[in-house]
């Protein structure tokens, strides 16, 4: 493949495995990272944008990447953090402060302003609540058209949650904005929780593979999964280190570690007792029974682990 | 297997494949029908008495197994039809209307005096909404402890549905039913349609061995899954005909036809924009995330389809 | 007016006021108690049971009016108690246990049986949550038209609420009866707790008159409304006594206590986020805008405070 | 009173009386409008804008004060139009196109920047859906401190709503940003529908004065008014005319027009089956019963329907 590489935004809660997704945007020869937006999810707002910060500078881009800082809150407000990655986000790696600091211009404005002037160019990899993406189409709606690709790392294929038994962090998170954006009319690939379970893992041997590299990447990665590492062997007896949003990135840069995929119609639960935050995903024409409804998303039932392995092990060496 | 016959409750929204969960009950070496129940669901309720009181005549037991009609309406009262079995339920075969008549004791109360009266004793088979099963224990509490089994035709196992894309028929009629009867510490087991499409759809050649049969009951078969055999060939291009009630009965009946299962939590969505009378089912005790909740359902995950398929000729045979 | 007295059924969750019910019921001369039918309410369900035996001794009335337990959870099970009235519903008074036992015929049944004998003849007292009646329409639907009234306490007249700001208990602790209930065609009189703060509070002088009574009535009163106007003292300074369930009883017994009343359409919400047992009080055909419905209640708006005072003293004297 | 003017940001949808809060703005000597922001809500969007700056340009203040177009559907997309004011939202009047054009600054920027750059300076009349409101405060939650005072048209004070019995239009349009709002920490003042049906509806008397006026602002007014006085007579039999969003206007310029307030808790229902959009009101510390919750907003009970009619005649004079 020698296409043009893949011009992204990369929208995220940065704390864990969101580190390697920015850092295939940023060094991977095929993607081209043109913005880092925050938005609020996994651990508290500012250490995120930190966190987004230092990885640049680990991958030696240091202010040569902006990154916008987004809404703080979900819509309807009620942020919760995800307990897996340490109280920073990091497991506990104590980094120092990037020199470069973020940008005055909102997520929102650099997320609108980067698409409507480059219709049809710009990716975003979303793998963060979809507060963001939610509220830059709210604002303008023509960003749905002349986004390229909108790439989701969210919700679940109708199988159990991360956050509850029926949903997955970033929809339980925001489940207003994942209605929104899935509504929207974006062009959509959906890369879920169910799929992270199934292709998205990372063996024992793999992340031994990825230690033996010994290099300054390699090292930033065995620091920030020590916790969801040690977690995993506590409560699985396996030291897997689990991937969703490095795995949604690498699809989108290069997609043929997309093994299957259907198109669906993905809706998310924002009521119910039990339900909230659930996506309900199910074929667009299947039956007579209810009204068709367009497929909104391209959902990836099956990706190439050993290839997606590959892929990150090529940019941390 | 020598075991004492299984008695057994049917309740039932009599219509296609209800008919031959009841043959089944009534023929079945292994099952001792004591009572059926008639419950709101497929067809207009009235039209469902008559066809359980035909399908007992049908099966030469006319007068000896009493017909209870019990609630006409699900709890919050948005009934609907079914309407793949037509409009009487039997594929339009315009059966003449049976010598026995319904008893006047209601279906709640003939469930509750069998139970209470043989502890330990009686199981049910529940094939249609949960209404009367709900009522039962809303008026007598102790039947959940006094029951056998309850064997539960109905809901999905995290997968489509077949009246909404997140919904199956019984547990959408009367969710607030299913979730009561769910609460309440019955011993459960799940048949879920999910199931049924995997192990309870009947291919070609295993109708074309029933309908060689050429008994009466072999026809009584024919007639009664026209409607839905056709359907099912002009949707998807196979006359299959699929059997969620019998086949929940037979694995009552024979438990060795359960090929795989698991014990879960299983629960019901009431409201929800989008999922209502949706079932969630997940792992008691998987992840530090959520509070634990006791498994109050065995899940049949996989069932034998040629066995089930076996006892079914036998009975018609 | 030399009517016939009106005959009755009580349904109540007896704690407090509801006792006061009850002794209108008992020796009111235009009323004929029939049944006296125990939901489950304020306090625990045996507790209950127990305070209505009590009181139908202390109106000298043991063993002439059978008490029928009924449904000791509500519809969807989240039973909540009441704390205004004491851990007995009875401010801690202490009574002994009364010689009359309750019945074994369920409340359900007792009601559906006395109604359907009955035709166009009986009058229910609705002062619990409506978890029986609900039962007893959902059983037999009949009973809908052939009750002769159903005069329910519960629900506010779309104001502020005594269990959530939006709702009032009974309808709070089983929504879905209500709402069963008031979609079920029953001919009814609504009293809210709006109409409670308005016209069924005494004042201290009425409290007052009531004690110089000195009788063994009189002084029961004083013992079981000790605990609320404790409350009611601290709260707002005054020794007031809230009386939604003698009132209901008062208007049913002699209707020129009503003073201003309207034909309404009343729904209760069972979902809501911040509305759950809300009833939303509305004109049937006010405006273009929305639907007509009929309206399915006649809501008493205004009713006679000094009237009801004098009914309640000519009892208890 | 010689106080400085009220520097004022109108948001409005605006058709029918949203014009004469504007001429408020635009006229009286108490106002100082510095932006009018655009919000989906009565009629289709762009008519919107082009109703305010035609209203603009008939109070001769054409060019001199901006438009910001702002969001053109509710947080959750389900707009729906209010029918009241004709298909234009002027009664049909056939106005000419003005000359000013909007700006394109987003509204929702137009309000964070004028807000921020003035803190404890600006005042919003929000007489929309809160749509723009919602967004800048999840934009930019700095605003609720830095805004003076935010005016709210909408919501019903308990009683009986406009769009449904349960809902006033402004909220039921966006209930999502209603509840946003009204939990953000504003300094609000709430003016219901209920308050319009009581202080803000302009008898026949008092139109005919203004018919009397024969200005160019009073024959605005007659023509933008025609059709719901049309209605309202067909109706009602009396050619009223409601002034929601004027009447909330004139408290804001003169607050001794307020007669009667409470500081209250206000929320909104974004759930529910019969209550989407209700809002409820409440004291915040009435009782013991439901935990506290601090006042959120003071609501007006009762306006000086005389004097806003004066202070409507000197603008329109």
């Amino acid at each position: 493949m020698t296409a043009m590489p893949t011009r992204l935004i990369i929208d995220t809660d940065t704390a864990g495995d969101d580190c390697f997704s920015l850092l295939l945007g940023l060094l991977h020869p095929r993607a081209k990272l043109e913005a880092v937006t925050i938005c609020n999810g996994n651990v508290p707002f500012e250490q995120q944008i930190e966190n987004a910060l230092y990885t640049i500078e680990v991958a030696g881009r240091g202010g040569e990447v902006p990154v916008h800082p987004g809404c703080p809150r979900p819509i309807m407000g009620r942020w919760q953090a995800a307990t897996m990655h340490g109280s920073d986000g990091m497991s506990e790696a104590g980094f120092p402060k990037a020199r470069q600091r973020p940008e005055s211009k909102h997520a929102v404005d650099a997320i609108i302003d980067l698409v409507m002037a480059n219709p049809g160019e710009i990716s975003i990899i979303a793998q963060a609540p979809l507060t963001n993406i939610a509220l830059a189409f709210l604002k303008e709606p023509r960003i749905a058209g002349a986004l390229k690709h909108l790439w989701i790392m969210g919700g679940t294929d109708n199988q159990v949650g991360n956050i509850t038994p029926m949903a997955e962090f970033n929809f339980f998170v925001d489940p207003e904005a994942a209605k929104i954006v899935l509504g929207a009319g974006f062009r959509v690939t959906l890369s879920t929780w169910t799929l992270t379970l199934k292709s998205g893992s990372l063996p024992a041997d793999e992340i031994e593979r990825i230690e033996r590299l010994d290099t300054p990447l390699s090292r930033f990665f065995m620091a920030v999964t020590r916790t969801p590492r040690a977690v995993a062997l506590r409560r699985y007896g396996r030291a897997i280190s689990t991937h969703p949003d490095s795995l949604t990135c690498a699809c989108a840069l290069d997609e043929s570690l997309i093994l299957e995929s259907d198109d669906v119609v993905v809706d998310v639960e924002v009521g119910g007792e039990t339900t909230r935050g659930a996506s309900s995903v199910y074929p667009p024409r299947m039956v007579e029974r209810w009204p068709d409804r367009d497929a909104n998303a391209r959902i990836i039932r099956r990706a190439d682990t050993k290839g997606f392995a590959d892929m990150l092990v090529s940019v941390l060496a």
